[in-house]
């Protein structure tokens, strides 16, 4: 395929006019203002639009697109015991299934490539990828007071065999990542068998970590030490790690999680709407550490655009820090395209840049509120709607076009994830 | 016109299912589950739809549309002085003119039935008003330290003037405001006589108050008292009032406003954005307060897209008063409607009722990210995209719909904003 003259912004998100972009299979072969000699087959004319790299969804648990605007306006101890825990105590692996497709339709429509996701029954998240083409590093949500030999706990089993049956299939779209759901809900013991079985088959870590206050003041209580210095202290950052969350790191949580290279997966709409806090980010950037963003579910987003997210990444933090030149345009989309691509193990993803895997999106840039362009980053980050994007294109396959999946069915889709929830409820 | 078998909010945020509903002229007559038997025209297809009142953007500065995504990441000193006043020194009457159809553009396409605009040059906002049917509060920003008898000033006699022959004109589209940019850029004499000016024209008052927290000091240092208590002092609030932010307001401030009826036009996006502070929207509401919401201008916010406001307006304040529970849904939607038409001095609108200006937006609730409908309320609030909107009407006459304006010409009106800015960006 070739994008014919479309404004692209290149690896550095600088913003060229008219440019060619030629792809091969799953990678980009051909950046330039020439157009090329070469036929790259079918040609997509580029008036108006702009190519960029896909969207990186750094933290998310897909599934829970069934529980969209289930539990609203709750306590966070309501809204977990008396609304999300009894519902996904429901969930079969089909809803599993089904509410992952619905996810999945709505962050490819948004522009997400490839999302971090943690949850359980992997097999269905895995059916979910294999068939829609998206990409996603998956992880089995730990959560674990049973102190047995770690192998011997289900949990281990499952991941095990999901590493061994689908860790970097379907052309590597699909990776497993090794999880502890979060301090507060796994023993020391769990937590040191699950880092040490990353580091044995060489897979990435994703944790929710420093979420809550409550959180943070009862590890201290617990454990005498922060979250952050706890899962430190127990080998976890020895492998590359996502930490979503992070709202109440204190002054030593920064240092450890900058020098081990731990990724922040910020989620600033969750953040605020569980009423979690404000975390650092602008600290965090200015210090040097790896920011990416997440949506977090649709339980407590409630959407899957990160669009969103990056707009509020780009101005919650100016606000909070009280200085509106922190957080620039190119920070907020480094961190939703190549610090996300790289927390999942992707470096070769996440930038427009010749030999890069081709997880593409195009924009529409003439429609009305992206108008005038005195700066298009400025636009993209603060004026940019999610439904901007025209064509969502993964390892070199548009999956979605103009209103139109290529990939799946969505009228099937949105008809299977109605029932899931339907007979949910009736059983509630 | 009969909207037919679609789903609506009625006038109390009742989510009710397949009605229908007539409108004739510029108001709604009919509402039912029954097809009514009298013939209203054209049928609309309610199939996977919701009609509701349109949305009420109850401040902005609609010519700076121009500057969008112009003067970004600065401090509010560099923000101002070196870019936002230079460029706006430049507009003249036909920038401003195209500056406004943008706008109107973009609000329509996302939902917007009226907007509250402080701004100058007001025969030509009233130009694009007229043109474009919507409608529109709008007031001269008297910024003044001439302390020549008002009577004499320029500003007096160009309000004057709209109001002779603008105010309430198009079938009362159109109305004239007077306003008071703020405390710190005028004097006592000038606030005083705008106030006596309003009272005897009979007009609404349009004012910023304690946005910034140097705007708060300032004037407590300038006049030993807050902004709130200084505009009553001179009494400002005789007249029914809109004041912008109130991101500082002090525990008098609060009643000072709840007594005399004022309403605070929330703007959370741009508070963010400009690093101006966390307003406490929670306690104005829980205090009975009237609360409506603006996007504030485009260079500020940088769209006028009210959903993204009402979003970040439903979720914002959880967080700042740690309660996941308060702003609800029905809460945030009534501040975009009913309050923002009530303070516009449009007691007829805002509502899906018989009897009430025909003001009605049509949402697409079928799309993969507005699904599961646990409650509709819920999605509106945190799963609406500005662009779910498929169509928009005001006083009965349908101005957009699928992508189609039918009062203005969306090519010249793009072509004109470019044109305008280059111009502009050429003298500089």
């Amino acid at each position: 395929m070739l994008f014919s003259g479309i404004d692209i912004l290149d690896e550095n998100l600088n913003h060229l006019k008219s440019q060619y972009v030629g792809v091969v299979e799953d990678k980009i072969e051909y950046i330039g203002s020439e157009k090329p000699e070469k036929s790259y087959g079918e040609e997509y004319d580029g008036t108006g639009k702009l190519l960029m790299a896909g969207l990186y969804n750094a933290h998310t648990h897909s599934p829970m697109n069934l529980l969209r605007g289930y539990a609203e306006n709750l306590t966070l101890h309501d809204w977990l015991h008396e609304k999300v825990f009894p519902f996904e105590a429901k969930l079969t692996g089909d809803d599993i299934y089904n509410g992952t497709m619905l996810a999945v339709a709505e962050m490819l429509r948004f522009g997400t490539v490839s999302f971090t996701d943690m949850y359980y029954m992997g097999e269905e998240i895995y059916r979910a990828v294999a068939e829609s083409g998206i990409k996603c590093n998956f992880s089995y949500g730990v959560t674990c007071f049973d102190d047995s030999a770690y192998s011997d706990l289900r949990v281990y089993k499952e991941s095990q065999k999901l590493i061994e049956n689908c860790h970097n299939a379907e052309n590597g779209r699909f990776k497993v990542d090794l999880s502890i759901h979060g301090e507060y809900t796994s023993t020391p013991r769990v937590v040191a068998a699950v880092a040490e079985h990353a580091a044995r088959e060489n897979v990435n870590i994703h944790i929710h970590l420093s979420e809550s206050q409550d959180e943070q003041e009862g590890c201290k209580e617990r454990n005498g030490k922060t979250p952050a210095r706890y899962f430190y202290d127990l080998g976890v950052f020895g492998m590359p790690t996502t930490a979503a969350h992070c709202v109440w790191l204190e002054d030593d949580d920064f240092d450890i999680l900058r020098e081990n290279g731990v990724t922040v997966a910020a989620c600033p709409v969750s953040n605020l709407k569980l009423a979690s806090g404000f975390s650092r980010v602008d600290k965090m950037i200015r210090g040097g550490m790896k920011v990416a963003i997440g949506t977090d579910s649709a339980a407590s987003n409630n959407n899957l655009n990160l669009f969103k997210d990056i707009h509020l990444f780009s101005i919650l933090y100016k606000c909070t820090s009280g200085n509106p030149a922190v957080i620039t345009p190119k920070q907020a989309l480094t961190a939703a395209t190549t610090v996300g691509a790289s927390a999942q193990g992707r470096q070769d993803s996440g930038m427009l840049k010749v030999g890069a895997k081709a997880d593409l999106i195009v924009l529409d840039i003439s429609l009305p509120h992206m108008m005038p362009v005195h700066d298009m980053l400025n636009n993209l980050v603060f004026a940019t709607q999610g439904s901007d994007v025209c064509l969502t294109m993964v390892d070199g396959k548009v999956l979605y076009k103009d209103g139109v999946y290529l990939s799946l069915d969505i009228e099937r889709v949105v008809y299977n994830a109605q029932k899931s929830t339907q007979i949910i409820l009736a059983m509630l």
